[in-house]
């Protein structure tokens, strides 16, 4: 892990770029704090760069609350090189839509499958790497869509010991499957009009989670119109489970 | 309006009975308070002596909360005159759900249409009493089912301004229709494995309301097993509209 760049925002928060091998990440942390802080990483759909404004003020507001931030550009996004079989589930995914056609399990499949694959891993030595850092401390948050890579992790990542999830994105059928296997606390989010999102998979998803203590919040509005409350009880979460 | 009884809990909260005509209703104040504080209906289905723990307990939150609450005993129920109308609908639908069988429109119907219809004048009339008391004021909100009482309040009654609805009980077509005429701020609290809720209605009600602010928080476990936090998170709702 290499630092690369290193920036103090106006409210006490340091941002600094990296890359771990040749992915590129963010961390947020407090400028000052008298013990390690517990880390949320923050999920998103891809594209560092664009995401960047909507990531840095969801980090602002979790380091407000007693937390570090950070995340990591998925593969095939942004700088990193691409996957032609990644673009063609893409393209064939905007045909469908596009043509007010039903979306298939096998677009779904090969959008998605190789995503979590490919992306779980990366996750995983990023939080090696991030928690051997000074300053910071598990147990982890994870935060965010994807909400597949999600599941994936609340599976087989003992570090991660919560997560808000971010309904809103094509979940395949091998993934419910999964979901019956998450036993952590889970907060789920679903924009109740998200105009990309399939509600009643999202209700579906939901209802197989196996955690004992899950949650959803609904809220009204498109899928970047997240209430503010709505962030706040998020972070009234995590600071339940990981502090 | 008439105070029947009075006692000061240890908690700094003072809880009166009254009875406003024959109908018997309880009172929950803070014991010193520098201005008048907003009022909060606690709705419940019916019996006040054997939801009365239920409720203090609802109360006693609320008034720690900076608020006032109050409840009325629903027509047919406790001590009131029983309706033989009512006792039938009862009965049918204790017949339908013991013999597994669907319960049909027209049990619905009978059993919540007439107790809306009775109900809400009543709650309006105690909010004329209550609200004529010195230490209250509105905006008034309403938590709690039977959440077609709520549902019917919250469109004829300009005072409630926020609306708390537990779902959990049968709900008429009808009410689904007065549903879109609503749109005060909503918060419903849908408890997820609810033994006697219907969760698709609950969930086919939910995106009927007209409100543009509405929040659905689903939460595990069954019909009194609502945490905690989604109290909190309830109260914060109220915090944010009535005050």
């Amino acid at each position: 892990m290499r630092f690369t760049s290193e920036k103090r925002l106006d409210d006490g928060v340091v941002e600094r770029r990296f890359t771990l091998g040749d992915i590129p990440g963010v961390l947020w942390t407090p400028e000052t704090a008298s013990a390690p802080v517990p880390l949320i990483l923050l999920g998103h759909p891809g594209g560092l760069d664009g995401m960047h404004p909507r990531l840095a003020a969801r980090a602002r507001q979790a380091v407000a609350e007693g937390f570090a931030a950070a995340t990591v550009e998925l593969p095939w996004s942004g700088d990193r090189p691409r996957s032609a079989a990644a673009d063609q589930a893409r393209a064939d995914l905007r045909r469908a839509l596009e043509a007010g056609e039903p979306v298939t399990d096998d677009v779904v499949d090969r959008l998605v499958l190789p995503l979590v694959d490919a992306a779980v891993p990366e996750w995983r030595a990023a939080l090696d790497a991030l928690l051997a850092l000074p300053g910071l401390r598990g147990p982890v948050g994870y935060s965010g869509g994807v909400i597949s890579i999600g599941v994936r992790l609340a599976v087989v990542e003992p570090r991660i010991a919560a997560a808000v999830l971010f309904a809103g994105s094509f979940v395949p059928r091998a993934i419910l499957q999964e979901a019956r296997r998450v036993t952590i606390p889970l907060h789920v989010l679903l924009q109740w009009d998200d105009e990309g999102n399939d509600r009643q998979m999202a209700l579906d998803l939901f209802d197989a989670f196996g955690s004992a203590e899950k949650a959803l919040n609904a809220n009204m509005g498109g899928h970047t119109g997240v209430p503010r409350f709505a962030g706040e009880a998020a972070n009234g979460f995590f600071a339940r489970h990981l502090t």
